[in-house]
């Protein structure tokens, strides 16, 4: 489903990011090679001081203009609603400080409050750590905790995308010696609800096929190698069936993967980090879009960090910021399309 | 290095596997296109009868001879030194009994006994099943295994390998629950020593590349996600280091293997089953060789079961068992030159 299909939509909100990480060049180079689409129009959330330094700095087209709502986009434009004007002397590569971190802030919140305004569709986010939110006195651990209390969600996933896989992760940040552990029947059937919940109203699948991965080598080949596939993962992939999910698993986690990027799935749901991220980055290291699931807003981001190390060294590709415009401004249409009463089949 | 490089070599033989799953008919597919290369000759060890009523049955080319040493194998030939006579009543397709089952372990034991003579260079396995040797009143629980105790050997360990990508493994049919509490600064140690030592002997690269993933999300970020990188990994990279061996980690998992694809290593050390096989299997689905490193003879082995399921339908594809040949004998001729005191640089 492209965006174009639907008719014009509300602009996509980026946010800059770290103001002295890759962010303010990546937003650059790809603004810079923008076609100008009228019916999805960008819009940055940032700093234009800073912008313009950086284009000048690392020669960099685009040039920086003020946003103006309900204007197209012309070509070689960077289009900025700008939150900040940070000094020179606050902006040292590679090194954020308490003023750098509110700036930063403030374009997600920004970006939110816009979003509930009806004034922007969705919302892209270049990359923030939590040390530059911690020097501003903020405690989240990182952008979507922050979305989430923004939006007053606490139920929400992420999901990595790309056009060869999708895969969503039952726990994430956790020593592998405790995943066993963290599962349960809820936690899979949830992340099989939600995982199945934006195949349909997110990506238009009227009728998606979810792969349930097993945790252990062989889906446990019938207990042999761990209990927790008939024990947790088969109840659960059960229950969604009972809900009406059209789900496959627990299955091999060696073949499930390779089975999904030929086509046979529309997302597997993993138990673990790795499991999803090591196949996720061997087929999308450059392109891999970040989306978070449950929230009420359209939010995705780039699929990296604030890469302090070669921040202002003219070395960052804007590819997964451009995939994640482009899902951002699909999902947009697609929800929109969905809450009206369409979904189209794959 | 190609076989061709260094002179004539003894011939590999492939042992034909459990003969009511695929191995028949792949042995029959590859043999039928063998281009008849006069320097690495193949030889089946295993039932000219049933390989013949394959063919019959499935309509396959392939003439199957008696095996001649020392005679040119000629393109459509089959040639097979004859260890069983099994009768068309012992052979329904994916139903082993004890006569298949003793049959196909009379092929492996004749091989390494033929190596161990200096008859053959190497051997290419196609698959086994626990349940035929079983069967049989053999209590390995595998082809390795048996292969060990045959050769008398008990330090080996499992390389997948492939054109992109070579991972080894540190532990293998463990419940993911268990694998932390199975890794040890030995264990890894001794595992990037046995793959370096591959890499030099059997693949002839006389500086291999060797990369450790770490266990954890991000490799343990520092021990917030976890401590074994901290506890085991990194002192195993250090012994490993000060033993001489070019060898970097912990890695964050999701994306060495991505690294490793691109070039950047030669293969890498994994910590449990899927952290290598998922990668290994979106990479090499249909075309990875399974290698046994620390035996005293070459072995490699198709990357498959005996599918059971498909036997005998005519369904079977020989690109593995193609693979695993090539890869044997490459090997045999590396050994021999790295034997003689010659490697060269990758």
């Amino acid at each position: 489903m492209s965006a174009q299909a639907c008719g014009p939509t509300r602009p996509i909100g980026i946010t800059m990011g770290c103001p002295v990480g890759i962010g303010p060049e990546i937003v650059l180079r790809f603004l810079a090679e923008y076609p100008g689409d009228a019916l999805v129009r960008p819009v940055v959330l940032g700093d234009p001081g800073v912008l313009r330094r950086c284009a000048a700095d690392l020669g960099l087209a685009g040039r920086v203009v003020a946003w103006q709502p309900d204007t197209p986009v012309r070509p070689g434009e960077v289009p900025v609603l700008p939150l900040s004007e940070l000094a020179v002397a606050d902006c040292c590569w590679g090194a954020p400080n308490a003023r750098t971190g509110k700036a930063m802030a403030r374009y997600i919140e920004e970006a939110v409050r816009l979003i509930g305004v009806g004034a922007l569709s969705g919302m892209v986010t270049c990359p923030i750590t939590k040390t530059a939110l911690k020097a501003a006195g903020y405690t989240y651990p990182g952008h979507t905790e922050m979305l989430a209390a923004l939006t007053g969600t606490d139920d929400f996933a992420m999901m990595l995308a790309g056009d060869r896989l999708r895969v969503t992760l039952v726990t994430i940040h956790r020593p592998l010696a405790e995943v066993a552990g963290a599962l349960s029947v809820e936690a899979v059937a949830r992340l099989v609800r939600i995982t199945g919940q934006s195949l349909r109203r997110d990506f238009g699948l009227a009728a998606p096929r979810l792969a349930v991965a097993g945790l252990n080598p062989h889906a446990g080949e019938g207990g042999m190698f761990g209990d927790e596939e008939e024990r947790l993962i088969a109840p659960a992939v059960a229950r969604a069936t009972g809900e009406g999910w059209q789900v496959t698993g627990p299955l091999p986690p060696d073949t499930v993967f390779f089975k999904a990027a030929q086509g046979e799935f529309d997302a597997v749901v993993c138990m673990y980090h790795d499991q999803g991220l090591i196949p996720f980055k061997l087929l999308h290291f450059a392109d891999g879009v970040n989306i978070t699931l449950g929230l009420p807003i359209v939010r995705t981001s780039v699929d990296h960090g604030t890469a302090y190390d070669i921040a202002g060294q003219g070395l960052a590709s804007p590819v997964s910021l451009a995939a994640a415009f482009r899902l951002a401004a699909d999902i947009a249409v697609n929800r929109r399309r969905f809450d009206q009463g369409g979904v189209h089949d794959h």
